[in-house]
């Protein structure tokens, strides 16, 4: 659309409040040398001699794990049309910052006391899956915030999913497979809440923004694609002590997959009265099988009920995109711009939902007791994962959507114009 | 060129066939459903312990071969200038579709009795590579079939492959590594036969489609550039046995890809009279050597040799970009979009022709008898790859080409608008 | 822009010299096969049988630099507006052919005496890290060369790394690690001096073009987030003998990015009137703390420090990026496309300070000679990589200068059009 942003575009941002520039550097420069002071005092790396076969192995883990919050989270979101570089350079900035803050977190929660942490590889692993919480999150109020509002619903976001995975392991016995796979579930309801404190009447113009454009929805399916491959890799990253359990981790993760990504297109095709396909939902959909598998992936042993579990959730999640936003939008007032509710919230609450059926279902059939006691664990660790999830990201919302933020002005929604300096040629896409 | 696409452009497809809409999901859920039911009934996870690093490294190269699938051939078509939504996710589906096919057809094949399949990783990854058999000859019908012929293709190309390779195995002694290799030749001609089929008088303004834009032309640098890094571990994947035959498999796939990349360039630029350089030569004959080296890869013991036939496989390539298309176009009526004979198709049988004089020369040369009865397997199994993909895709073109199909009508040939719902702003590219 | 390049575009090219049709091809060929007469008689491969796990170990860390190298390097420079197909494609021919050059260039200076060089995967690792030097470089003076000058600057500089690389081997005792660690010193004044031959007065027209686009920067970004995904590899290549080391680098890499990260966008942000953040400060930046810590990585024992370097190299290289470009332009007449100085160059000199300051610390405090000697050895050796960058640049420059390159009128800079075929479509980005 060249020339639209050279008349009549809001480059010059005259009603944009210059108080961004003070608030951001301020705060994270100051963040950053306070985090180095904390390093400084209370964290020491493992020396340890290890394994150097397990390190590499932990090494490649932390890799792959670091592509998919990177690039796979960085590029799904950069097909709206005006918010490409925001998407990708905020998801890096919230990535590297949150990192440091979770290493420190989770050695903390580990301790419980402020002796020394002292950091490994799988430390890192660890935070980089704890950052994947923000990252998700952030995809339900993606163009409506600024970055000063991102970084600290960042920090709120990412301490709160840290203590609950502590809660859940010393209170309710789950292991850091089992209470890192409550990140969807959390991580969206947390996204929908503080999305619900942005919502504003959109006007047109703005809601154009919201859209895709050809170059940038290939942008977004580079993202899709980076976690698409490296999903059973993020599945199987807490089992590398149990080689069977990994193994079938990965099998499972895959054949979820790939039938998610067969349904997910299929079925978006069928609801369009000409057979059309939906960019969007193959963006989102087609990674419901992993999302939905990832709870119980460890335990299912043979690859029909992955495939079940792919097909449900391609279903859920393809029917989520067609019929939900309207809904979230028109009655809940919710805008929740990646649809981050059936990409990751639904075809989590199935997977929680699989791996509570499951689990009650191998232990022994005779101990009713125990399958009680079992069921209630499992049914508490996912009712506090959902209620910490609403019950924060609401908090946070309300925080967030204070004047002091200044944040973007309703009609600057979804627009790098904003928060990038361009050019003045970069008109267009 | 925003602007033609709103006012003039096929947006509404009014002529377009309504009844795809029926065929796809029908088709494509119930197949799912039915792979589901088999996989319920005839597989079984291998529950054997295995070496956890044995599987590691297994995990590795499925997860290379996987980039090169899911993203290398995703991208590297996706350059057409209307086409590029469709190249990415078709390729993705079909992908995700096959795997699960080629799994069961792979382990039935292997045993010859409807007794349960055990499925190792391993399976997995002889079945993606398998279904790069389909992505190979997909390129050269891109833009002209729809998604249920490209499904049904999809399925008798991997089954005609797969049984391809049974027959090597079991009467021509060929293993794994070899019969793989045979894919480029198959499944180029494969390919070519389908494309012959699909011959119509192109418009002109269609004609206009068949290119590319600037930014597209990065994305399939993109997927080029996939292909090209991970290609040794494509060429080493069936070799996990012999360490010295993986080592010179990954050395002489790199030497013959670095000379190749060269090559192209050159080449390409030497062709045109005032020096310029097509990227739809780099796009393809980049790849040309590793492509040509793959059947010899692990014979080949001196980086020359390896770097000669780089070289080689490079100024056919390119030589075969530069004349071909012409060729094809007017006299045999082929029209092969993704430039598959030249790209896999020439270099494969300079592969094989290579592959027979290098084991002929390495066989004792006082047995005679013995050199006569290898050439006659080598050029056996050769001769098979060749007639297989030919009769088979002359058949599979003529059977795609049956009105039921409802295939796009030549005006809509390489848009991508058939096939995706765009919000009504994405308009040019 | 569609239109524009259509209309008044310089698609003909008419002033462009049709000589480097004569030049490139033959000379890349010839090249090219005269390396394959070298690989002949000079080369054979290593056929020790060697540990099999300690082989993939090395493919895995060929593949990470690899991806640096091909991708990173590919597309970090493809922001150029006009220029996105050059910066891609002839990084990879350059890659190609250096790599080449290189394991003959490292074997032959290893040894000292014209007999076989034996070709290990390691070497090939070694080759396509010397290879970066070229890539470094060739960001400075990107847009201003043909491909020829750029094949005579590669040949030229990595043979110059090479030695330097042999002479701080042998006189200064600095092992593989640390003297490919100079890599980013030398590279960047190195390519300061060939471009400081390359300075002309920029015409309006032609500075527009040195400016970045919407979908272009996304690449830009893709090739950035390859590069500080894959860094810790980078760091730790060299350093696969001793775990601990290896381990210490992995982290201190780690976490000096991480920060430079966040330090990068939030200066940039404090530096704009408004807050607005610079796209080119991020491509750049962000990588600072990578360099940074790349000589030291291995010695440094906790995180502070790690991050201390992260922070100096994220504020000295957005610093350098908003006061240097012009500064370099208008009183020193050089003109830094990639902005190498404050990428690599200083940095880089960040690093070799640190280095030098910790190794001196961690020397026995009592012997002072010993630290004398050791200050001595490591000074010398950087002062060596500066001198010989500066130098050998300078004549480089002075050589490509020579106007039987026929390198691209000054009108024709940062321009796609003079080198590659363009479909009669492709016009605007």
């Amino acid at each position: 659309m060249p020339g639209a942003g050279v008349s009549a575009g809001p480059r010059m941002g005259s009603k944009y409040p210059p108080s961004m520039q003070c608030f951001l550097p301020l705060w994270t420069l100051v963040l950053e040398v306070a985090l180095i002071v904390i390093f400084f005092f209370f964290t020491s790396y493992d020396t340890s001699s290890q394994d150097p076969k397990k390190l590499m192995e932990t090494y490649r883990v932390l890799q792959d794990v670091t592509i998919m919050v990177a690039l796979g989270f960085g590029f799904i979101n950069s097909s709206l049309r005006r918010y490409g570089w925001s998407s990708v350079a905020f998801n890096l900035f919230l990535l590297a910052l949150v990192v440091q803050w979770a290493v420190l977190l989770d050695g903390f929660l580990e301790q419980l006391s402020p002796k020394k942490v002292v950091i490994k590889l799988s430390s890192i692993k660890l935070a980089t899956m704890s950052a994947m919480s923000v990252l998700i999150s952030a995809g339900a109020v993606l163009g409506k915030t600024n970055l000063v509002q991102l970084v600290l619903m960042a920090l709120v976001e990412v301490t709160a999913f840290d203590v609950m995975r502590m809660i859940q392991r010393k209170y309710f016995l789950k292991d850091n497979h089992v209470n890192m796979m409550h990140i969807h579930v959390f991580a969206a309801y947390f996204g929908l809440m503080v999305a619900w404190r942005f919502r504003r009447p959109l006007h047109e113009r703005v809601m154009e923004k919201d859209q895709t454009a050809k170059s940038s929805s290939l942008f977004g399916m580079l993202g899709t694609l980076f976690l698409w491959i490296f999903w059973p890799s993020f599945n199987s990253a807490l089992l590398l002590d149990s080689p069977n359990e990994r193994k079938n981790a990965m099998f499972n993760t895959y054949y979820a997959l790939a039938v998610s990504a067969v349904t997910a297109i299929s079925v978006s095709s069928l609801a369009h009265p000409q057979g059309k396909i939906n960019m969007n939902h193959i963006h989102n959909a087609v990674l419901a099988g992993g999302v939905a598998v990832g709870a119980s992936c460890y335990l299912i042993s043979s690859p029909w009920l992955a495939m079940v579990l792919g097909l449900t959730a391609g279903l859920i999640s393809t029917g989520g995109a067609l019929c939900l936003p309207m809904y979230f939008n028109h009655v809940l007032g919710i805008h929740d711009t990646g649809g981050v509710y059936y990409t990751f919230g639904l075809p989590g609450l199935l997977g929680e939902i699989a791996h509570i059926v499951l689990i009650t279902y191998q232990v022994d059939q005779t101990k009713t007791a125990m399958i009680n006691h079992q069921l209630l664990l499992d049914i508490g660790a996912l009712s506090l994962a959902m209620a910490m999830g609403l019950l924060i990201g609401l908090l946070t919302g309300l925080v967030l959507n204070l004047k002091i933020w200044r944040g973007p002005h309703v009609s600057k929604y979804f627009d790098d114009q904003a928060f990038w300096e361009f050019p003045h040629l970069a008109v267009g896409f």
